[in-house]
This record gives structure tokens, C-alpha cells and sequence, in this order.
């Protein structure tokens, strides 16, 4: 039933709690997880709320385990809830052949293409379906939103804010897929997901996005130089940051000396995040 | 080859670096995994060596991927090793079979029947054949240890603590298997690795080893009112605690509420663990 929250884990971390919640998405049509942390000042008042998105392969689960980012909520007094990547166990053929396409790789888009289209609708799911349930159900603050992610994540945050400016305050990410039509695993999905038609494609690609609409905020980037997606040219965060400059968009992109791609990055920079979201949420 | 170490990942963390290495045990007479987080200043300097004992199912990463550790360890100018829990693959039968028996739980003890005995040395392994291992190869300082640990780990530590005085300069405890021939897993490891002669376990029991040992550093001891493995009398901190005031050992037992077993109420309290050690690390 829409809208029915089921609690399926919940453990106390920092003072606050940290839950792990399914519930059935009108959306994708399916069965979805997400996790939620709620800080302990929550038990007193509405807190602003930090959406964090996940890479390929992740689940709703990953981020809350390995990024230390329960520390910086109950420190920064934000609520963090993290989707689950994809829809799963949706009996589309083949959704869980590849780690870079179907189940673990929805991009965050909504698929207009068939098989997908009759399960993939992430962008709304994250957007409108889930952010509705949960400010529903908890004690958030609707106006205080901003969001994050990390490579697929960080492709699927950049295009939320850019396409939601009134809905989030603020946006950052860890290695972006910053252009993704111009990658590989990009093409690919989109293709999948959108069809053959690039044009199709620009509503999702955060460097097209930059040609009609820019933030108020500045966006912050992390990027570490060791990271192999990087080097091998599947992130171009310096594409992102060259369209963001023409068009006047604010950007601090940091590349971060030997660094990889693993959430020993995320975690070593997470703070810093916070400190960016905390300028505009607090 | 004995001593030799190959190194298996490596990874750029809060400006140190955290590395998986795998080496030959003498001692195990087979191949073992640990982990070694170096701080930013073990560049210009020996730092002090802080040894953590993981749980029962743990390997050699668990730790350095749940627990925030690293943070930590930067921001105290320590470095942080942690062994896996058991020699694996050694061909003994039913080695797999059990989660609390064989791989993944190794108890920390030197085991005298067969088949374990063959492999299971995980006491002089811990205690002698790695901090020899690692004090050679990397700028630690041999005089600056200290140890902690969780669960099957937190037993773990406070038996070596207790058997060596003087190698470490404190210990601390998250939710320990504190009296473990007390309890039903720890009589089932003790039967199996050390024979159905009880005076034999003793060696490996912290709250038996209080009546011949104690320590000049307090104990620090923190334990989940939510733990279900406390609550079914499994762990017995407080029967641990009871023996210390007997014997004159100080003792900071904390129950902390709603807490669970999880990795979740370790990274919550581990910063405190990192200020214990300082006193006398530092």
C-alpha cells in the first residue's frame, strides 16, 4: 500500500536513531528501501533534512555503514535520508546482469524506454515520491533541503538541485559523474534508459543542465586525483567546472591529492560538506 | 615466507594511509590478513600503536570500514592495527561450519587439542608474532601501546592487557565477552580450543586473570542497554566489573542507553576510547 512505512532496522547511533524503512513507491511500482538518521534534537523540533545519493552498486545501506556522516548530523543537528539506487526484483529481463545498468545503476532518471520505463522512474521517486513520504512521517523541515551523492550520486544530486532550485537550499558532491554524456557508463545508461535521441538526454546530464539554469549557492566538488574513474575520463568534474564558469555559476572544485574513489574518500571529506550545507540550512 | 608482506590494498584516509596486508604466520602455521592505519605524522616520526581486537564473523576489515576510526587515529597521532580473527583456509574439517567456532573465531587463545591446535595460536599471534612483524617494518614506537576491541575482541584485549602488563599501557572494551567461562559461547570456544579441563581456561578469562593480575591504568568498559547478547547474559560486564573492585582494579564501566551490539554504538563511542588511550599514550 502507498504510502505505509514498514520499519525493517533501526539502531541508535550518536544519540539519534538510524533507520532502515520499505514501503511500496506508486512511483516505481515496487517495493523500495530507504534509510533515514534522525538527529537527537529531532525529539524537540523539525530538522532541516540532507539528501545523500549513492553510487552504482550501493544500496540504501552502504552510506550509512562506511561515510561517519551520523557523527556530523547529530553534530550539525540535520536529518539524512539516503534512497536505495534503483528499483530491485522488479522481473525486468536481465536487471541484474550488469553493476552498471538496472538494479544498483537507476542513474536517478525517469526511463522512457521500455523495459525500464515501467519501473525506473528514479528522478521522481527522489524528488517528489520519497521527499513527500518522509516529510510527512517525520519531523523535517520542508524548506530546509539540500542534497549530496557520491559518483552516480553525485550525478544524481547535481541534476536534482539544478533542476529543483527552490527544493534545495544547497548541493555538493564526491566524484561526480559531472558530464555524463560525454562518458562511457553515461551513454550507456542513457541510451538504455532514454532512448537513442541525445536530445533526451539533457535534462539529465548536469553540465547540459548549466546552459539554462544556475544556483544561487556555490557548489562544492571533492575529487581525488588516485581515483581510476577519474583518470580514466568517466567523471570529468574539470568539464563541469569549465561550463559552470561560463555560465556564472559558483563552483569549488577541490582535487584531492591521492585519493581514490572508496568512501575512505568520502569520510576523510564529509565534514566539509556538512560545513558547505550548514551555510545555507542553518 | 615468514616476515615477508605483501600488501593487498591501500588506501589515502584522513591524510594517512590505511593498508590490507598479508603475511605467513609462523604461529598459525598459514596465511593471515591484517590492517595497519598509518597517521599523517608517522611520515617524520614513530607514532604510538593502538591494537584492535574485532568480534566473532569480522575479518581484518570490518573494523577500518565501520568503526571511524581513522579520524581518530589522525587526529591523535596514532596508528591503529587490527588482525583478522582467526587463521582461514587451514584445512582443518568443519572449519566453516560454525560462526561462533573455527574461521571468524579464533577467541584470541592458543588452542592445545587437535585439530585446532595445529593453527589456532591466535593469543601468541596477536600478542608476539605481529607486533614484532609490524614494529620492524613500519615507524611505530615499541614502548606506546595500547589495546581495545569489541565483543570476542573486547575479551581479546582485556586478556592481553591483563597477561601483559607491561607491553600495554591500557585497554578498553566495547560490549566484551567479559567472563567468558561464564557463558554458553565462551565455554563452547574453551571446551574446543583448550579441552573440558576448566583450570586450563583461566589463562584466557579476564575476569579469572583478575585474581592473579591487575592493572595500574583504569579499565574503561562500554556496553549497550540494548545489546540482545548482554541481555541474554552472553557478555556479563558487570560480573567483570565486580571482580575489579574486589581486586582492587579501577574500573569506568558505562551502560549506555538504547545502544545495541552493532558497529553503530562503537563509532558512537570511540572517540571516547581514543581520549582513554591518550592518558597514557600520549
Amino acid at each position: 500500500m502507498a504510502g505505509t512505512l514498514e520499519l525493517e532496522k533501526q539502531h541508535r547511533c550518536f544519540g539519534g536513531t538510524l533507520s532502515y524503512y520499505r514501503h511500496f513507491s506508486d512511483c516505481c511500482q515496487g517495493s523500495m528501501q530507504f534509510t533515514l538518521y534522525l538527529p537527537p534534537q529531532a525529539k524537540d523540533k523539525s530538522v532541516p533534512l540532507l539528501w545523500y545519493l549513492s553510487g552504482l552498486t550501493c544500496t540504501a545501506e552502504n552510506f550509512t555503514v562506511k561515510a561517519g556522516a551520523q557523527r556530523l548530523a547529530a553534530e550539525y543537528d540535520f536529518a539524512i535520508a539516503a534512497p536505495d539506487t534503483s528499483p530491485r526484483n522488479t522481473g525486468i529481463p536481465g536487471e541484474d546482469e550488469s553493476w552498471d545498468l538496472g538494479s544498483g545503476a537507476g542513474f536517478y532518471v525517469d526511463a522512457t524506454v521500455e523495459p525500464w520505463s515501467s519501473h525506473y522512474q528514479m528522478y521522481s521517486y527522489v524528488t517528489q515520491e520519497l521527499p513527500t513520504l518522509v516529510i510527512e512521517n517525520f519531523p523535517l523541515d520542508a524548506d530546509k533541503q539540500s542534497i549530496f551523492g557520491h559518483s552516480m550520486g553525485g550525478h544524481g544530486a547535481l541534476v536534482c538541485a539544478l533542476r529543483n532550485p527552490k527544493k534545495y537550499q544547497s548541493v555538493s558532491a564526491f566524484a561526480p559523474i559531472a558530464a555524463p554524456s560525454q562518458t562511457t557508463w553515461g551513454q550507456n545508461a542513457f541510451k538504455a534508459y532514454l532512448g537513442d535521441d541525445t536530445k533526451f538526454w539533457a535534462a539529465y546530464d548536469a553540465a547540459e543542465l548549466l546552459n539554462t539554469q544556475t544556483l544561487e549557492s556555490e557548489i562544492l566538488i571533492d575529487q581525488g586525483t588516485a581515483d581510476s574513474f577519474y583518470q580514466d575520463g568517466g567523471l570529468l568534474p574539470e568539464k563541469f567546472a569549465e561550463v559552470c564558469e561560463q555560465a556564472g555559476q559558483k563552483i569549488k572544485l577541490r582535487l584531492q591529492d591521492g585519493y581514490d574513489h572508496s568512501y575512505f574518500f568520502v569520510s576523510t571529506f564529509i565534514q566539509d560538506h556538512f560545513q558547505h550545507h550548514a551555510q545555507y540550512l542553518q
